[in-house]
């Protein structure tokens, strides 16, 4: 046993240290492209006490940590390039507290957003955030994860209202408090959420939560091209429809839903949307959509009302991505995620588009293009240098036009390994400013080192 | 002429730099109670490069620097103790570009919300932050600022997209992009709106702004008390009905509004509400809130969908503290801003009325009650010891009591001086997170120094 193992088992348990060869397996990789590379062992801490103890040993002895949630982030950021322990966060899941008269939850980093759910459906309340995989909460706001309703209730950083954070040498500190709004010192919690691992360890999340609404309405809208169907959101968005959620689904990803899910969906790009409101509203903002859709070129508007349809259709956009990876074995996937100024959407579909049937592999065009934010997802065989090296320029194509309107590399996936490379052409001087801001938080480089900024 | 006043004007121009009194006066006070401490000299860049020139310099010589916007602010933020250069961005003061399809606008620092507004309406849209005094851009961001429309529309730090920000060394950065949505990158956004000046100069902001609304009613509903006035909102926002104002005044502040404006509401508690969104989803807002609202206790309901109505109504609401001002010369204005959960506003609010009656000072009770946000405003004659000492610790024990319920000392006002002495009350542990990310990016402190962290 190594010392760094026999020291962990006393600051712990010895069932809460692993170094079984598939656990250590199963923390070397995510659901993506990226190399694996190993840690050399995996803790389970079940307490903010222990968590503290481990950064605080760790830091003592510049030990690399990597926090680890499900391991469903998509860039490589659980990946332990520089090895060191790696804490899975799946003892701590419980959820704490249920406020429904402050609209709040206090939940252990380790609670998927399901389970959340599920807890908070007896009370008639909802979390919004629903990235397309059973991702934990502290997963969630470390990368500032969003997904179709935060067109209407914001990204992960919007629903934080406190965090318990442990620090690199083991300091516990709280971010914020339970005010719904605040002017004093800095903001911390729009600093932690989002960095990844890499500033400190969630042990305690107090997150917004929302009443579900009264009145709920699902409609799916087909045009004949992606541009009309970017144009028609374009024109509701700036109308000021509260529309809750609208998803683009592409040509060739509804073939590969309808297969996958045997629905029978017609194969055309498509808008699946979403209203909350009270009823007479929601008829309103309902027909005024209608009538906008249909003079940017609509085809033919669907519309579901029924629970059950409703989530059917739900599930079959949340299950897309999981849908290419189970019908391309072998192969993994590589999704881009940029994010631009709603003007420039459709210009940069359009190159996404060219530029994917320049490639000729495998893959989709989906994303949340209320927020700007699309992915164009392509399934690679890693062991074909050619599909490597087309999906690599693939994607920094993309990329590189998204920076070039003032957009982001990054809509929501994060930056982990995959996104490290644009943070200086991304953030220029303010790049510098991250870096200044990780030392002094983190001045061994102890915290999921290279990701997010590289230190020296 | 000091070398500090010949060397400003080699880099400015003559006319840029003044040592004048009464603009030496004017900078060295704010709009509330704090003590006067006039700045060395006073300078207004026109430009980035200059703003960058006067910081480069400033940092070579461990300078003091302190950006001044309108001085509306009310914690001492703006007045410099350690002497040193006042940048005022007057002069900073364009609109820089309407972009009416990504609903974002570019401005300069030095421009005033009033200002915006006007050069908005001709698009059809508006800035929806309304703090009650018509302070500069600039200002509002570096104090996140926020207002009556907060409970729908989010604080200042909501609203910001990106900002251009000179580093205390000099450097130009960007802390955003154009995109609505970003997982790149710390959040840089975050950090520097609510900076109050000591991280960085603002030069450039690219905010969010929105479509007014199709249609607009607002209301006076009149409550035998004000706990049931709270307990009304409360509802109402447990619910999940989207009111876009409700502003609390007590029976005290609306005789001053009758007395000061010549109105002739009746002097109840008070709320002001307004919904916004369109015509059918209106009226049934507006009818279940009055069902919520007379089930609580409700007096009298009155609506406005006139549009000169309404505004009269929210002038009102908007020159209170002014009229307060105004009505009591010689006094100066000391103003409690405190935000609790909403599950503790009832609470707090008695507390704050037992300890108001208790100092016997002139004064009343406000508020953004559904943010939590509330204000205890009383009128001191500083010469007055006594009085001070009263209001000094009726101030002290509404922060205290709000912490106790883990709420914040300021929900609006932000920290300045005023606040400074509860940072770390509040904030704990992670008061000294802030204090290395301040030391990180000012090493010199020489931007507001003094100001939210006192580094050593
Ligand atoms: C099929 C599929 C679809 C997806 N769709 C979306 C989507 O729509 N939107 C979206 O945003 N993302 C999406 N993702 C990406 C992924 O689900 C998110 O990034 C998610 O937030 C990761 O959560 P996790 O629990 O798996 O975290 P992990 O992958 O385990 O970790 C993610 C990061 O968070 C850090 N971390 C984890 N726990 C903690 C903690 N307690 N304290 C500090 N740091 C911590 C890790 O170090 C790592 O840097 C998708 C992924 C897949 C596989
Ligand atoms: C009657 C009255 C009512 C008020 N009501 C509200 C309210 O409802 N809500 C609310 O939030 N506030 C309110 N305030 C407080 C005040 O209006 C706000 O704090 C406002 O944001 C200050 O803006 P300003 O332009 O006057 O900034 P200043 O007072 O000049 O400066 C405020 C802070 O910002 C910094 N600063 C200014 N410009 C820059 C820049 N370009 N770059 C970096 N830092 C900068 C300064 O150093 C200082 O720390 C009220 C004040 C008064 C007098």
């Amino acid at each position: 046993m190594s010392t760094l193992v026999k020291d962990l088992t006393e600051l712990l348990s010895s069932e809460q240290v692993s170094t079984n060869e598939t656990v250590l397996h199963q923390h070397g990789q995510d659901e993506s492209y990226h190399e694996v590379a190993e840690p050399e062992v995996v803790v389970f801490p079940k307490s903010t006490e222990e968590v503290s103890a481990i950064l605080r040993y760790a830091n003592e002895h510049c030990i690399p940590v990597t926090p680890y949630g499900r391991g469903s982030s998509l860039e490589a950021h659980v990946i332990p390039y520089s090895g060191g322990i790696t804490i899975d966060f799946a003892l701590m899941n419980r959820i704490l507290s249920i406020r429904p008269e402050d609209l709040l939850v206090v939940v252990e980093p380790g609670v998927s957003r399901l389970e959340l759910n599920e807890a908070l459906a007896k009370h008639g309340l909802f979390f919004s955030v629903d990235p397309g995989a059973d991702a934990t909460l502290g997963g969630m706001v470390a990368t500032n994860a969003s997904g179709t309703t935060t067109v209407r209730y914001g990204v992960m950083r919007d629903q934080v209202r406190d965090l318990e954070v442990v620090l690199a040498d083991g300091t516990v500190m709280n971010t914020g408090s339970l005010a719904a709004k605040s002017a004093s010192g800095y903001h911390l919690n729009g600093l932690f959420a989002g960095s990844e691992g890499t500033l400190g360890c969630f042990t305690k999340l107090t997150l917004r939560v929302y009443g579900i609404p009264e009145h709920v309405m699902a409609a799916r809208a087909t045009f004949n091209t992606i541009e009309e169907a970017v144009q028609a959101v374009t024109t509701v968005l700036q109308v000021g429809i509260p529309i809750a959620r609208v998803e683009l689904v592409d040509e060739e990803s509804i073939r590969q839903v309808n297969r996958h899910d045997e629905m029978d969906f017609e194969e055309k790009p498509t808008l699946f949307l979403e209203f909350h409101g009270n009823e007479a509203g929601l008829k309103q903002d309902v027909e005024f959509t209608t009538e906008l859709m249909t003079d940017a070129g609509c085809q033919s508007i669907q519309f579901e009302t029924e629970t059950a349809a409703r989530n059917h259709l739900w599930e079959a956009r949340h299950n897309l991505a999981y849908s290419y990876i189970h019908s391309n074995p072998g192969k993994k996937m590589m999704v881009t995620d940029v994010c631009v100024p709603i003007s420039e959407l459709s210009g940069a579909i359009h190159h996404a588009r060219e530029q994917l049937e320049a490639v000729g592999l495998v893959g989709g065009i989906l994303g949340h293009v209320g927020d700007g934010n699309f992915h164009a997802l392509v399934m690679v065989d890693m062991n074909d240098a050619k599909e490597v090296e087309l999906s690599n320029q693939f994607n920094e194509s993309i990329v590189h036009y998204a920076l070039s309107k003032n957009g982001t590399c990054t809509g929501e996936h994060g930056v982990g390994i995959g996104k490290q490379k644009y943070q200086e052409a991304e953030h220029g001087e303010a790049y510098h400013a991250m870096k200044l801001i990780k030392k002094a938080l983190d001045p061994n480089n102890i915290l999921n080192p290279g990701k997010i900024v590289k230190v020296d």
